[in-house]
């Protein structure tokens, strides 16, 4: 099987009862794994006895061919000469995304978080805008997540020395830059060529901490080989249905010299996100597998669910000791949102806990964060002196400003993890995206702790927040349709006659 | 008068002295029944010595013409070959009708109960949307039905083996596949040409029980027979002024094997719709009568008065004893709103109540049947222990999502009925419309109760969510639309030559 | 100078130095008064030497020009013959309001209040739109006082026999059909030709009681003379400078038969009303002088401030006893805002108040009358048994509904005043669409009161209302407008191609 | 060096080896300078060799340049006849403004402030518009800085005789016509070509005090030249890294009269404000210096930042005793948002504090000053008898009515200032404007102590206003976009052929 095979002969097993398939000049016999792939079988028979590589590239580990098929259908090495290059066809779509690029703001006009997605927005395609944006249900809880830091105020203190303020910290033991870590996103391919390289190489450069996802489009080991020595990074798992591979993964981690485990407690079934089911309808062909012990799942689900299936619904609170076992890692629960669960995780010898609700991506109208931080808090001050060095609270969800962070901190949180922000900033400008995100933030930081008047992480106290309107998310009167059509608004003066 | 009657004969017979019609073959002198009927003379009279099938059958049971009219009225059958064929106009409107229907998204696009209703909103005759989406007054109830639930937020817990999830449940003794049942609502062939049946086939299918109204366009024996055998049905009665009618009617249902009667208590006088109401100046036409004992109505009030004048508005507690006595199907009070009359209503002896405020279309800026709730399972508790297996509690108005019922089922709820949403899911797929509405359900109840970390319906418990903003019903300050006008929005980064 | 006067002669006093004007048919010369003219002489040196009638006529009454000018100055009658008939220029605004008022549905298409608003806002003149409609400052309250009505939420009774229902009451020992009554409000001339009897008629006809403001535009004695024998009229009274003239004014009134006086507390200065002083610069000539003792004010402060220069701003608790030595009327208070006010009002002896804020037309962010009813009635139970057959609340401002009299009712009103309401639908139909307003009244104040379950206003108790959000006119975080630019809304499913 | 300098001399000296400017027919010699400008060189360059003039000249006091630059660089005074006369091109921009100008609407239609600021908004640069109106991160302070004024409503006593009321009072021991200042905003020319002096002038003649800021366009003396005899001043301070120019400063200002000290206090680092860094991208000319001891700072971050960099974030509580030291007039700390901060304050023995978030420009999500206001005089009620007449309260922050001075007062202000009110009133009509802006603000206090029964500040109680929902600023449920989009609002009645 050593031999070159030749694009004639590749080209003969075209169809569902003998299906070859090209990936990175190498060729492999899917006939058999044709229904398992989650993402039908369809999008891989458009590409039997051809070369699949530009389709299969942004949304799987380049391991996750080779991993998945058994060995006796790594057919070989394909001929270079035989096969025509695949001409991709360069739409409309590709055109104006092209044209965009070209136009993107210089990186200095970039001035906060929001710009990136702004930006970003425009120029994903579609189907990663909606993946990377999309939520549960009606999407509620994302916007609440955002809401709520809004309905914590600051009370803040004067005339204090603040020529030099320090806002960086450790997180789990680990320098950090900023009390912010990179939170992790799902296939930052769809996003950017490098994918999750991206953050991998400005957190080295900033001293920021990055928390590999499971589903990351880079393998593991690329995210790993592209750390400086030294650099500080988090692991963030699904478990899957099958321990052992989730045994594995990990202890390949910790070797790698992982700092910290967050495994998911929040998803034993990925949410239904409508925006992404709905671009199913328009680009059948997605999907992904990047585990094993995956199902099959119904087809229309999105992207989020086709690559999920292999997650462990059964988890619970007896597989705690088992983790335990197996590294010597920090372990955080991420995805707690309840005192009763914080208690629960305190007492099983974890960590801490990362309050999330996964960005509002799984059981809509679930509360912020920031809201059962209070609640969470509170109830952790029965088991003793607080805060407690041996376990964090963590909280992700809507970070957008320093002052976000400032606020979770101030009420009891260690650190806040951002996730979409970082993913907008390489979707828009690569590496460098995340490195002015850093330096927006970093500049954040400072002006904002001088006006707080906090010098340093530890000066900044409950008494600086104003919290008392977290918990009030009312409803609104509906509105009066009837009077609001006849009653008129006030103008202002105006110019005689309007140029 | 078995002989056939010919179309020539017919066509004397139309002015207001003598006024024959056609409907379904056969010939009826409405002479008398002229100025009776509830929609108007003038509609009657557009067909007199005509053929009035086309018009008479979307908002008339079958039966309504016999039922009604003297059996002497009854003239005869018509002879087929002597009546000119009615061709019917295809208006514009009708053909844009046409192109929607064919332009209807696949079915699997459907992917929750809002977008039945954002199809059946564009496909349904302007009157047949007017009379299902019009509330009363300002339509503020019908609107905060559906914005409490988002005053509603969960509190999941984590980390349980939710492999297995079970949202079966019984009600009123009934298995039910889903802790929803169908609620009642009237003139089902407005909207499609099966009108109720199509919930009653569904329902069958998916182990769903369907609520039979008592304005529904077809008979209630049509929907009872197309039923399979053991479906659980329940009734839903307004009561007539004459009882006599009511008893024979409970009486038929009762040995037809209806499992529950649903007395409406919220409509001793049906609401001024004002959509529906507007609607009858552009066709004055409408009208229907469905029962016996009805009065004329002023003829301006749209469908809803026009069907509806036969309820007796003297119906009081004292009634209550009256149905213990005329059958032992389970009693259950719809529209109750106060602790009191829940007190008074479990004191009569029913088997339970509907927290109902007629889905808007009855007292508007009444509060939400789930706002209710929380006072009335309050209140409850006062009479014993706490679920009481004799006396349930149902909420309907505003339920789109599984979510939705999760949240009132946590407060103490047996189940909720929906309305609307399956309405509008017949109205824009037929039967396949209310099986895909089903289907959605099941797949939020799995995913939202893996979510919340409940295995079944009794691990759903009031800890679960957290209601304390549900009677924040607050009123927002008048805007300032001065500031507001000379307020300049920020604005994101933009791209630099916008294509 | 009872022989006629040719209109040559007129003519040729035509200068600030010597100015006749012509008004029905009788001159004046107003030369000394040109600048006591409270709407600026400008406007009537533009008809000087020439017939003013059409410009004098909508907003003055008959009578201002004979009250207001020395009997010497009534120079006589006009010659007819001698004087060029005055042909009115038919602009185009007035072909757009022909055209509008020939466009106008039908009587029986008018639903509700809010639709005789819609109609008038369109068919009124700019100027008497902005003087009907304008409140002060910001316009907060007049909203507010809408908004506050739908902070109470109904708790309605169920199975009460609600055949017979009655909502006829008795405002201060007077009968009236509705526990509604007219309101007063200014320059009903401005809307219809008929001015203010279109609402003496149509109160006598339908057994509503009115009260005459003392701005109408019509006389107090046209008023009095256009009701029928026995019907009940209030009369509201802004209280002059001039003790005498109000004196006179309200023992004429007592002697005419009105049955309450309504003294206007809320005014010592009427509100600047941006609306109306912006209709100022396009039209200069606005202004009217309806009492004596007026002072000159300044001439851009719209038609409001023109009008009331001769409201006493000395007015206080002090002068309540004189009132009661002048009048045997019941005295009421018009415009208490404060528990601690309506106990001074209860102790001087009046017989009520009313809470009102002038239609948010003084005192800009004032609370509602709804919201200042509770404190209020609170208070009030100090004084003794409550409610107090001696002295009664009213509350006016922002009723367009039954149900909004139904919740004022509930918490402890006599009765509400609805002014705009019934302003709007004379503006549009004349005295038949004050009837038709009446009636909508009826027929909802007849379905609410069943749905609530009371059958008549003593059965209308606090329970039937949740108050409990009245207070909470809450204020809504500034919204971030960058994350909701780049928050993109889901979207329903859609037909495939939108016709 | 005293003989004339010619233009072609001046011409060589045109690049970054040698770069002379003339500004106000002097020449100097920056080279040395360049890189210290906050502005940049770049804009420098542009004139080098030329008259720099009428760039300078907006964004500088006269003497910045002569201040900032060694004697040795001052080169001397230009021969007028060898400069080639500058001749400014008329651009679309300034052919528009001018256009603007003409078409302004005459003052007497200005009837609130906010019609100044919607002038101002599109006759101002968009620098300068962007400067002034631009607060920092997501504005949400500014905004709430307006709103909170809505949260507090009205309880107006009725009755008291308002013939004659006073809203005069003293300010620091100063009579104030008003109970009103002038608050201090930077850099006055980029409005209106007078800069502050159109305030000094105005306030001049209507008894109103002027607090004089740092960062004034217009030189300190010229602005106190400006001022007639007798008239108060304050003068606002942003406290030098240099002490010594700080204390020449404050000791210069007590020497010319200045009767109250400000010192800023919550900028230790100006604000972070994206309207205004955005600009710079449009134009990279911005910039000024206006103090010795200036750091260079970032280049992209807009005109704030740039004029501010002298400022000493080392400011703090030790440096009271200082200021205590080196003036006798009152000092006041302006800034201030806490009760804590309050009582330091308090015990430092300054005389007042500002309760102020620099309109929304430094601390984002900072409370409003009307909301800490409340704390606040709770807070000094421990410290003994309150008022405290050598204790006072300011409160700025989103003033644009007499009705939010009202308010304030009655919860214990001493008085309010108002800047970006008076400072649109001058940018868009000049001393004129501001002259019309106090006569609003006294009109609009005439009305409403009239109409809130207050003849006197004195009068202004607690007890007058309804502060409860001051601190609710509550957050809204994320609306539920689906139910909206398929919900179908109302619509009132409408003409049947729409003109």
């Amino acid at each position: 099987m050593s031999s070159l095979i030749s694009g004639s002969e590749i080209a003969q097993h075209d169809n569902r009862d003998s299906c070859w398939i090209i990936v990175h000049s190498k060729v492999y016999d899917v006939t058999e794994f044709l229904d398992e792939h989650p993402g039908g079988s369809k999008i891989i028979l458009k590409y039997a006895g051809k070369d699949a590589t530009e389709a299969y590239e942004p949304i799987h580990p380049p391991d996750a061919i080779t991993t998945n098929l058994p060995i006796e259908k790594h057919i070989g090495a394909v001929d270079p000469n035989t096969v025509a290059k695949v001409v991709k066809e360069v739409t409309e779509e590709d055109k104006r995304r092209e044209a965009l690029m070209a136009a993107r703001p210089p990186l200095d006009e970039i001035l906060n978080l929001h710009d990136f997605e702004a930006i970003a927005k425009q120029l994903l395609t579609p189907k990663a805008w909606a993946y990377y944006s999309s939520a549960s249900d009606d999407e509620i809880t994302i916007r609440e997540n955002r809401a709520a830091f809004q309905r914590v105020w600051f009370r803040p203190r004067v005339l204090r020395d603040v020529t030099n303020v320090d806002w960086s910290t450790t997180i789990l033991g680990q320098k950090s830059s900023l009390p912010v870590y990179i939170s992790a996103t799902a296939l930052g391919k769809l996003g950017h060529p490098d994918g999750e390289i991206n953050l991998t190489r400005a957190a080295g450069k900033h001293g920021v901490i990055q928390m590999i996802p499971t589903l990351a489009s880079c393998s593991f080991d690329e995210i790993v080989d592209a750390a400086i020595p030294g650099q500080p990074l988090f692991l963030q798992l699904y478990v899957n249905r099958d321990r052992e591979i989730t045994k594995r993964y990990v202890q390949h981690a910790e070797k790698r010299g992982v700092k910290g485990l967050f495994i998911t407690v929040d998803a034993p079934q990925l949410g239904r996100r409508e925006k992404d089911m709905r671009m199913k309808f328009v680009d059948d062909g997605a999907g992904a597998k990047v585990q094993e012990g995956q199902k099959d799942v119904q087809k229309d689900q999105g992207v989020a669910r086709a690559i999920s299936s292999f997650i462990d619904p059964s988890l619970s609170w007896k597989d705690i000791a088992w983790f335990k076992s197996i590294t010597t890692m920090p372990i955080i629960l991420k995805g707690v949102a309840t005192p009763e669960d914080a208690l629960l995780a305190y007492d099983s010898g974890v960590q801490g806990i990362v309050l999330s609700n996964h960005g509002g991506r799984q059981l809509d109208t679930s509360r912020s964060g920031l809201e059962n931080l209070i609640d969470i808090v509170a109830a952790l001050k029965s088991r003793g002196p607080w805060p407690n060095p041996n376990f964090s609270i963590f909280v992700d969800g809507g970070v957008r400003r320093a002052s976000d962070a400032l606020k979770a901190l101030a009420l009891g949180a260690s650190a806040v993890g951002i996730g979409r922000g970082f993913l907008y900033s390489f979707s828009s400008y690569g590496q460098e995206g995340v490195e002015r995100a850093i330096q927006i933030l970093r500049d954040e930081f400072e002006m904002n702790m001088r006006l707080l008047g906090a010098r340093n992480l530890s000066e900044l106290v409950p008494e600086m927040v104003d919290a008392s309107a977290l918990r009030a998310h009312v409803g609104v009167t509906p509105p009066d349709n009837l009077y609001e059509q006849t009653y008129q608004s006030l103008k202002t003066a105006d110019f005689k006659n309007k140029l």
